[in-house]
């Protein structure tokens, strides 16, 4: 199945809280893609879900951020539309925005 | 029908930056709901989603900003999981992070 996972981090001037976001993503980059900064698309299965869920939970602060998994329907090419400039962003960099 | 709002900004140290993102943010909140920072949760009719894609073109920045819209399973609370902190933040202070 496709999921989308949308992360809302506190403090990510932080040491901790820049750790978290490198963290998440890379653990949602193992199971699909990084779409915008804090936004993935997975493709996973039911079992992997349990896995990739569990894996989250222990690298976020629930106390401090949010995190929103969707069920995306498929094929997700036809269910969603892009606009403006794609994957042209470093995610690598530091964020300053 | 549900859709998902997400969006890159670039730039929200910028007035410009600043103001595209509260502008955004103003119209997906016309149509549905803020769920993170930069994600939003919208209930339109087909007509209604011509007007809002329509809206939120007119305020992005197709050279600095990445727009994405989710056509989302419904009823979507049985699709969705969320975990952390719950709209506890004030969307309407300073992005400082």
């Amino acid at each position: 199945m496709k999921i989308l996972i949308t992360y809302d981090i506190s403090g990510t001037d932080t040491t901790a809280g820049s750790r978290r976001l490198r963290r998440i993503a890379k653990v949602c980059q193992d199971y699909g893609e990084r779409v915008q900064y804090s936004v993935f698309e997975c493709t996973v299965s039911e079992a992997t879900y349990e896995l990739l869920e569990a894996e989250l939970l222990a690298e976020m602060d629930e106390k401090e951020d949010n995190l929103r998994i969707y069920r995306l329907i498929e094929p997700v090419e036809k269910h969603i539309k892009e606009f403006g400039k794609f994957k042209a962003t470093n995610f690598e960099d530091p964020l300053i925005i």
